[in-house]
């Protein structure tokens, strides 16, 4: 058996969840998983429908996007994790979709502004939007700039992986992740959900004002703080 | 076999209700059932997904918010519970969710105005939002000031909850509560239907009015006036 | 065998598809199907959920919404519908729903404006909405004086049952009604559609126009028109 | 067995598609498969329910609309499908839905913009929007001249069918093809996807601007370019 075998699974079940979730059509997605004493990472192949995955089809590459096993083409976004992983010590999965909401916000180029405790429960601050890129870095080596544009976009404004595990690429579609695939898919279902409460929030009331910074403290602290006391 | 059985059933059976309806994503909801002979409620534990969830791990709490029975951390929203428990002496039942279109409705701080015969077979006025706390209230203890929130907005418009019994807590999501755990769960369906209809009867009629009068009365008392003449 | 059975189990039958078509929550809706030779019709009992239907537990009822068999309170829109069958000679069954989209358009009290040839397929006309009775009718015989609204808003606006299967009742909710009662759900799916796809049209496009006269005529003939292709 | 059985199981397999994608209510939408060596496509019958398709019941006709196999009556569509299949040399399927996103841009007689990397993976420019014919051609004969006026409008516009595989008819509905069937319907699920999240883009940023070139340029080619890398 493969020495790979458990990433290949932990990527299997996490990329399977999406239609399941609703957030992908077709291929439109995908997620990895990655065992960094192997310094290596499991993705989904390019273009291969949900319903035909299987733990065997995963693709192992380095944190380099270089192949180290597996019979089929990565996911085309593969460099994009490869310079996610190699940027965000802590993480250990990966998720790409292109969902209805946080789509439609990322094609606005607009970051989503906290406005409930939904958002607070799980970020204390807006979800970041990076600009689209510059030509050059468009035609350059594209998936690896993508990667770099959201470390940059994360570093310009002082934003920590750790505590922001979601982000929207201008013009493109969001990328999330976490300590494990699972949490990363678990990522991209809470950004939906914000995203989608966000405008119907804009919607009720145009002039409605960001949470304020209290609440934004005390339902991050429940969750995250040195006290907090939700879950077992 | 423990007394509180009946209420852990109960509590458990509403619980799993939620996903069903489409009003939870994850575990972001919790539904309580008491016994006020006992003295005590049933609720879901926190942070435990609704597919993992059987009766015995529900947990019982008194009226106050104490652990009475129960291997499991209780919902962190309990002293909530708690106090509505305490305050509205008829009820057997809260249910707590992040449902969409309520949840909007609570970030974006407005009140659900009434349109049509659909929310006024429920209740004959605007579904109440309270105000977000004050900063000392959030500071302090948080979940019980909640509670106590709920309480002086519904006094302040002069409401009675056995005539109201659903709420929007502003900038964070709403509670419904009713005779029994199932009835609230009923409140938490109802208002989510009302909530999105609202913002549709206002995209399509900006200028829209409230319902009149004459139509809130029927509709009310043909499903709860002395000589009701819905169901069986 | 009662000599209702056939009725009851088309009405049962044509009820339980309500929560398929996603068109009811609860018990919000309520079909019903006539026999024109023996003078009734059969109709759900008020407040039993769907699930709980079966054939045996229809209503029947006559002309004047009397009781003619049945263990059940007939659906408390009874009358409505025996108003209904009385003016409208033709018809086999009837349907009422709170569905959302054309629920929304009832709260907003306007016409449904014809975009499309999805409209045009199955009428010519705007679909009309019922202005909300006066407050006399409302504290009179109030599920009577709703036939008699719909009747009077047809008369009004020139319109033929026949042709127009469908209507909104101001402030209150749709209803629709056809040659039989399959068909009159049929209609309440259809409606549901156009009233969503025409609020998404003039979010889209604020300054659309109505779908011109040529393409209103050549859709609604090719289906229901002397040289009518559609269909086999 | 028919030498056109496997175009009939083809067409049979698409049709069926189309409700589980949530693309089509009751019957409204077909699809056809094509085999151009003997000239001939199979289509879903006039009126008939999906769930009561199967393969014997698909209808052969030639690209003239002629009748070449079957018991039912075909599409009331059938002609435009002919047109198509005689102007686009190398096309295999043609599906046609109302899905209510498409079909609402169609109504508000807009083109979609290109807003994000999910339009540019599947093409470099607007979703078009043909206009409503002229009256004499809808009085004349109204699905042939529907073909025509598809074909006349990505001629005005400079647009190969081969790369721009979907359009809006103004006032009516979405077509799609491609050089299977299955490709076809792929196009109509992935148009109503666009459909929706542009929509969402606009009410989102009243004011965003139409994606940049390099980035349409980028995502079209890494899927259809020379140097293409998605996919096995």
């Amino acid at each position: 058996m493969s020495k790979y075998q458990h990433i290949k699974e932990l990527a299997f079940k996490a990329n399977i969840e999406l239609p399941k979730l609703g957030l992908v059509l077709y291929t439109f997605g995908n997620v990895s998983a990655a065992n960094r004493d192997l310094g290596v990472f499991a993705i989904k192949p390019s273009g291969v429908p949900y319903n035909e995955l299987w733990p065997e089809k995963m693709v192992v590459v380095d944190f380099d996007g270089q192949l180290v096993e597996g019979d089929l083409r990565p996911s085309s976004d593969t460099k994009t994790h490869a310079v996610l992983y190699k940027e965000m010590e802590g993480i250990g999965g990966i998720c790409h979709t292109h969902s209805t909401y946080a789509t439609a916000w990322a094609q606005a180029q607009r970051c989503i502004p906290i406005y409930g405790t939904t958002h607070a429960d799980h970020k204390t601050v807006d979800v970041p939007c990076a600009a689209p890129m510059h030509d050059d870095q468009i035609k350059g080596d594209y998936e690896y700039e993508t990667g770099y544009q959201i470390i940059a976009c994360l570093k310009e404004k002082g934003l920590s992986y750790k505590e922001v595990e979601m982000i929207l690429v201008g013009s493109h579609a969001p990328f999330t992740w976490g300590k494990t695939a699972d949490k990363a898919v678990y990522n991209s279902a809470v950004l939906e959900s914000i995203a989608r409460m966000a405008l119907l929030t804009e919607q009720i009331n145009p002039s409605v004002k960001r949470l304020k910074d209290s609440l934004i403290k005390k339902h991050y602290d429940r969750k995250h703080g040195p006290g907090s006391y939700y879950g077992q």
